[in-house]
């Protein structure tokens, strides 16, 4: 009554109404918690649950009420909807979930991510994410050390296929800073090299950034995958011979599909013949680094200019946590990066305006990936991040030990990392001769 | 004492031992999320709390723990540091926080969050995100319904100024669809209008997409802040005369600084004319779509080719949530954006693989945003967040009205959004003349 009495009326709107019962609103994110941890979090764990209740998608449409109406659903309406969803969706951290590139479920890094939603953060100055913009910083430099640089610079950013964008467009800056304000028009043809096995995101790049996918020269691979520098070289040399522009290599840790490590060390020494930016998508096989088992496989990487890196995949940090590296350290990104915006990035502030990382990024509103990658190492230690991939491998081997005793089972390669790749033969194929006819079956299964 | 028996051992890793202490995990999420309850949501709403615990950097450096150690940390100090990082957070929710574009909690979109995080999907397929795809779909048509398009297509991705990018890039591979593969080299200098008072991504847009930011011309605004189209049409004359490749107009749908919105229906006739692409950036101001009383601000943006537009700000769907609409129903995204990866985007599934949207994004791994935003719209109804507009924009009408009363406090301009700009002007200026000292020394304070 006495808000009524008061009540501060401007365009039809009740200015000092309660916008909205802060208490239910609290209690339903409480309840749907509770939901959580019952049907997300407690049955991770549990082989007899379902990875996922299929339907089919004109079967789903039907089952979840999709639809948005005018007026809003009660909260028993909207707790049931996230118990549905939460059946007919993938559960990722399920024992038997298998994606190329991750699974399972670490509680710190979740636990992190629950903060960061609930603080709903944007990542670009000092003043409005001190905390995160620190933490970045922090998991930057150590990131930075595996990789065996002396010092550097990076960026969190939406995934490995915008790190490898961010790579390709630095690199064309480093050869070019014109191109920032005149573009391509009228410059020669810039090429890159990748191998045959390189992830799609090469091209999606190429051609996002207007250097066209014909400009993209895949290098072929050996029998395990990958690149041979003696073709590498040879595609530069014909590249130069076009009268085109080669400007960056991007070799591949941990290839998609086999899983294969290009040879670091031959392809640096290229690139440094021809003056070339060296990238490294490692967004899959970085995460070896951590373990002094298997850092081998990256032998040479302290020679890329930059680093693609997904601590997401491997190490379990949660969808998505990708950084970007890049060894130099006189601001080559910020320049590269930068619009100067002057309602955000104001050089008069009372701290190091160098803590503002909005000017090195695509985004304006960037998230704070880093953060849920830090709370994780601080819980396992790099021990325990190290523990991890050491058993992602020895599972891996485990399962091509198993794959030779059994029979109908053939394995397509050694593998050298996680992914296992094989054929299953089913017994009427079993007697037949790998002939055109055996693989055209064998692929119709 | 059963498992060291039958222990398997590869490569000095205990296959068949406990990964790690699944219930000792659950709690550490449970009182986490306790913490993230009392600390963040119950006091999101208590103007006595601070909005931000501030320390300069190097006083909070030496607070936190930052650094990552070979060993873990106990459960103990790991919440006392979610506790600090909560403290000297900034807290977005809190009454007293005001950013340009975006504050409050709302409690249905950080439930889906948290359900989203803890399901950890990815979203490129339909095998691995049912859900969420089909969800997507339902949002992205809604919001076309609100756009006033007939049909269309979109995508939800990391920010609008990602969202720009995504169609700039369409913009041009409509205008020269050759350029996906052969690249800019050797073409025409293309040019695309904006106006002055554009979101500072369009320069980043085009020196990222080798487009160059001199090829961004910038269209005088009037002393609203909105483009004056026989400006346009002047400056897109200009180009043609000066033989470069006009393709795009980006208009704007609340500024950042100013709010202001440009004269959609007389540009669209500029575009038509011209045959150019008109994009709409209404990341800010597309919110106001949903309000029936202020979606005469974006009068005639049914005539974009694309627009994007963040529930994030305004309707507080958290970030990120932001999405690009196009009108073109003809597969026009997947075209520009495909890569055809074999391994993920086979086209001999068992359901209609038109769901997959894998191939419509640069992206690879993306994230479930359109969820959050369809949980809240389900709760609040499409008349919930007509309110939300309706009322921001009655608080920026009374804020103009207290303004106005006064002393020492000098308004701007009449906004026509939510954006409020004015001085204040302390005593010691009030009695001066408004002539550059008078300028110079008010902008030092």
């Amino acid at each position: 009554m006495l808000q009524k009495k008061n009540a501060v009326l401007v365009d039809g709107v009740v200015l000092n109404g309660p916008i909205m019962d802060s208490k239910a609103g609290e209690k339903f994110v409480e309840e749907a918690c509770k939901i959580i941890m019952e049907e997300v979090i407690q049955k991770a764990e549990d082989v007899t649950e379902k990875v996922c209740e299929w339907r089919a998608p004109e079967t789903l449409k039907m089952i979840l009420d999709l639809e948005m109406r005018d007026t809003g659903e009660s909260h028993q309406k909207l707790l049931q909807l996230c118990q549905d969803v939460i059946q007919y969706s993938v559960k990722t951290s399920h024992p038997r979930f298998f994606n190329q590139l991750y699974a399972g479920i670490d509680y710190y890094s979740l636990a992190a991510r629950f903060i960061t939603e609930a603080l709903n953060p944007s990542v670009y100055t000092y003043e409005v994410s001190p905390v995160f913009l620190l933490v970045e910083e922090a998991v930057i430099k150590k990131m930075i050390e595996f990789i065996g640089w002396e010092e550097g610079d990076g960026i969190f950013n939406p995934g490995g296929s915008v790190s490898n964008m961010y790579a390709m467009n630095l690199a064309r800056y480093k050869f070019c800073p014109e191109i920032k304000e005149k573009g391509l028009s009228g410059l020669p043809r810039l090429v890159l090299f990748t191998s045959e096995e390189c992830h799609y995101s090469m091209k999606k790049a190429a051609s996002f950034l207007g250097i066209g996918t014909e400009n993209v020269y895949f290098i072929k691979t050996d029998e395990r995958g990958k690149m041979i520098p003696e073709e590498l070289e040879k595609q530069v040399q014909r590249a130069r011979k076009e009268g085109s522009a080669p400007f960056l290599v991007c070799a591949t840790a941990g290839t998609t599909v086999l899983g294969a490590f290009d040879p670091l060390d031959k392809i640096a020494n290229i690139c440094e013949k021809h003056g070339l930016w060296l990238h490294v998508d490692a967004s899959w096989g970085g995460s070896a680094l951590i373990s002094k088992k298997h850092c081998k496989l990256l032998h040479g990487i302290h020679r890329a200019d930059s680093v693609a890196w997904n601590p997401h995949k491997m190490l379990m940090a949660g969808i998505q946590c990708c950084a970007l590296l890049v060894k130099d350290n006189s601001g080559l990104l910020k320049k590269c990066y930068s619009a100067q915006a002057a309602y955000l990035f104001q050089q008069d502030k009372f701290y190091d305006v160098n803590y503002d990382t909005g000017d090195k990024s695509i985004q304006c509103s960037r998230r704070p990936d880093a953060f849920k990658f830090w709370l994780m190492w601080k819980a396992l230690g790099t021990t325990g991040l190290e523990e991890r991939v050491n058993r992602a491998l020895a599972l891996a081997r485990y399962l091509v030990e198993e794959i030779k005793k059994r029979e109908g089972f053939q394995l397509l390669l050694e593998p050298e990392y996680a992914n296992v790749c094989f054929w299953y033969i089913p017994p009427s194929l079993r007697k037949m001769e790998e002939g055109p006819e055996f693989w055209q079956k064998l692929h119709q299964l």
